[in-house]
């Protein structure tokens, strides 16, 4: 029988911990969805003791029935020197509805004596009577011992009591917190390897990133016995974060034959990735491991040369298995090998040695000097080697823009643009309004356009980032605009570098537009010929 | 003894092979400066074989001399089936003139076979001939073992072989490297002792990040007797980055005693990392262990509670000692204490139950509601409790400005801005010339309001950070501007959110110079009073 651990996401509780993130009752829902499609076992979503907009979001997830995933609320042990039932922290613990209640207590001696301030004895009574209350209430209970290895290392006795309250309570599981995250793997494996020795109970393993090894604890965990894992999904939480559970999952499942998810939801990991971290208004770190952007990214020569002849000579793993995808990087350090491939796209004839390519190579040289990157602006780049190849014509000529911004404004857009375009000799003046400079100049220019290329009506933008790049000047300094368009069929990025974020849009737009004529102007000579 | 490793930093090579990095030469000499001041053993700074532009970063180099470091080149085995004096890339190697050169060179039997093509007797002779020719040329020589620990797994005796020939040929140290970065710590460790117990020779160790447990597989093969440990200092690095040596120096040095880099350079850690993220153009991962600025930012009211009652309740090191700051940040989650403390630094007498506490929370949550953050924007914090507590003013009124960008434009700046603002009844209209109208507005605005207070004449931008919050819509998403301002004494930031760029730095540009205008105000009221 293959073995298997329980996946228990915490994104919504301890992840909303980490800093710059502020989850609305919405984003938590969106994000519930996508973590029971993916398979996870547990979804730990909030604290109704600490945070009152989590007492919404359990109401609201009454009606809300899930396909995989049994929810958890998370709360305190009871208060010192009250009962359970006078605890309002308790009592609406259990008014959030939920199967699954996560109780989290003091195993560190120094805890209970500093920080909460009780006896060593009361703490254990805490403990065991919050777990029996809700054992009582006929809930699943999730014991966390909060710091238990620093606890273990201070006082292995006391911990291994706090371990023992819990499942004298009857908790189903008991979980080994590294909650400063300062252990060392081999600790880990070593003091969880002792408790799984020790209890009969279900053992659980939940890391913190403070140094920099909360994957790795975690999966040492898993070999020394623990068949629960906490984490959250991307990583976020207090701090350096919490394990990252899009690396944890397919480390154990695609390396050591461990199931966390249903095996078909794995190719599912990097598109979860991208939502949640979309939902959480978080900027994915592209290096994640197999969920980032530049996970499978090559760029050094040999390494393109390696990976063109066996995907493994480079690849620890197929990035199909996990939903993400092979990149090979444009760059003056690709390799000519790289910026080639990309030129006999447009052009088959081209050869290594050419004028053209040296040409190309150059040119890519000056503009990344400039501030320039063509590694999320592919469709710019593609112009660019056009333009050496004489594979290229403009479609239009500016004339001139006026751009207009005004306070006080009155109600509805606040920019305005004018513009005058020339194709053809014919010339074309309009104007349009938007929600700032940029997104009225976008308009103006589309609909001066359009008149002569009503394809474009089609296109419109979806992403549009901004980049400072130096920011020693500050509102002078240099900023790169990437923008996404799409045309409801295929989609480009393009690019545009200025210390005028007005000019750098300009650029980007600029190529957007053109890269959609050129390929409709090709796609109508191809059907001709 | 206390134990000692060499650290060899790899950012110049190895990150530079990271996606969105392209390191001029003048940047390289700078991160070379700050390395060296660090006291790192060993600067991995380039491969002349493959990137021209190191030939010239060498040659500079010649000229500078180095405190702590020494200087490596990094370069292939020669080709196969050619001398050793045939191969240009093992010449140009050797031209690079540094005292230390790392050769790598294949142990994975299936990449001696299947990616450079040769026999698998051949390639040992490649490492065995290129070790002994740079020996012979007096050079401290490093041989990394590319896919030692894949090697390893599939063929051990091969594996072993192309470590013997490199000490066959004299190298002073043999580098057991995870290429592709899939091992697992415990694996790490066990094939790193074989290697120590079977070789006299110094062992050392790089990792890459693929599994996500580059530091853990650092750490555990230096338990496992490696004395040299490559890494990247941010870890930058191709795919998913190399091991992070920020993070293993604390983790080696504070917590197990082994001496990394001078014990009175630590406190620089969190320096370097801003600095080389800043010339490498990168953004730092704010969760970086020890040195991301999140690293020991605490937002839980809990945490917070226990960290006020003892540090170590939540820190697993005193920031202080990697020269990185405690912060608590201000949230909805905070916890009221946090806002209170706040509070009360403007209003001592303020209350945990006041009405004034309650408005600011409210005010708060409507801001983050709105894609606000005061997590790096304290300034426009204080001004919202400062409005609530009713300890502010308006020091001007805007009237109007109209901001106008046109192209085509003459040389010399893109935009210009015409402000018209009121002071205590007076106006005054002006306008101003800048790089794109954010930087013509901010100009604009304190060229009209100097008329008025001489001080802000002092005052200018540092920082200007635009965060797209919301992507779907493109162009007319809204964004986050974050501004950062100095007087040259003080430093402060502020915020500001709209659909439209230039009223969301208006918004950030009003605080700004409000901030600063009260500020002088107290100080005026405390030296009168």
């Amino acid at each position: 029988m293959t073995r298997k651990v329980d996946i228990f996401d915490s994104t919504l509780r301890d992840g909303a911990q980490a800093e710059g993130i502020s989850f609305s009752v919405e984003d938590k829902l969106k994000i519930v969805r996508t973590l029971d499609d993916l398979g996870v076992a547990y979804i730990e979503a909030g604290n109704p003791g600490s945070n009152p907009k989590d007492i919404e979001f359990f109401e609201r997830m009454r009606h809300v029935k899930l396909k995989n995933a049994r929810l958890a609320a998370f709360g305190s042990t009871r208060r010192r020197d009250i009962t359970v039932e006078e605890d309002s922290n308790v009592q609406s613990l259990l008014s959030a509805g939920t199967p699954v209640i996560v109780i989290f207590g003091k195993s560190w001696d120094f805890h209970v004596k500093e920080v909460i301030r009780t006896t060593l004895e009361e703490n254990l009574n805490m403990i065991r009577e919050t777990v029996a209350f809700f054992k009582k209430k006929k809930k699943e209970v999730i014991f966390d011992a909060e710091h238990f290895y620093d606890g273990y290392k201070a006082n292995p006795d006391y911990a291994l009591k706090a371990l023992n309250a819990a499942v004298e309570g009857g908790a189903d599981c008991i979980v080994l917190c590294d909650t400063n995250g300062g252990s060392f793997p081999s600790e880990i494996y070593e003091i969880t390897r002792k408790v799984a020795e020790s209890f009969k109970v279900k053992i659980g393993i939940h890391t913190h990133n403070d140094a920099g090894m909360a994957v790795a604890n975690t999966i040492m965990a898993v070999e020394a016995g623990a068949s629960h894992v906490q984490g959250t999904y991307l990583g976020f939480g207090e701090r350096c974060g919490n394990a990252n559970l899009s690396t944890i999952i397919p480390n154990l499942q695609l390396k050591k034959g461990i199931t966390c998810i249903p095996q078909d939801r794995l190719a599912m990991l990097t598109h979860a990735a991208r939502k949640i971290s979309e939902i959480s208004n978080m900027t994915m770190n592209e290096r994640d491991p197999y969920v980032g952007n530049s996970a499978f990214a090559h760029k050094g020569g040999m390494h393109i040369d390696g990976v063109a002849k066996a995907t493994k000579s480079f690849e620890h793993v197929d990035p199909d298995l996990v939903g993400n995808k092979r990149r090979f990087l444009m760059s003056e350090v690709a390799g000519r090998r790289t910026i080639l491939d990309k030129m006999r796209e447009i052009c088959p004839s081209i050869t290594k040695e050419s004028r053209e390519a040296e040409a190309v190579i150059n040119r890519l040289k000056e503009l990344e000097h400039n501030g320039y990157q063509f590694e999320g602006a592919e469709s710019s780049f593609e112009l660019i080697i056009r333009k050496q190849l004489g594979k290229y014509q403009p479609f239009f000529e500016l004339e001139s823009f006026k751009l207009i911004t005004e306070q006080p404004s009155k109600p509805g857009p606040s920019a305005s643009a004018l513009i005058k375009v020339k194709v053809e000799g014919r010339s074309e003046i309009t104007a349009a309004e938007g929600d700032g400079p940029v997104h009225a100049l976008d308009r103006a220019l589309r609909k001066a356009l359009e008149v002569f290329y009503p394809e474009l009506s089609s296109v419109h933008l979806t992403d549009f980032k901004v980049r400072v790049i130096d920011s020693e000047s500050a509102t002078a300094a240099k900023v790169r605009v990437l923008i996404e368009s799409t045309d409801g069929e295929s989609v480009w990025s393009t690019v545009g570098v200025s210390t005028d974020i007005i000019e750098a849009s300009w650029t980007a737009l600029v190529d957007s537009i053109e890269y959609k004529l050129i390929k409709d102007l090709e796609k109508k000579i191809r059907v001709y010929m």
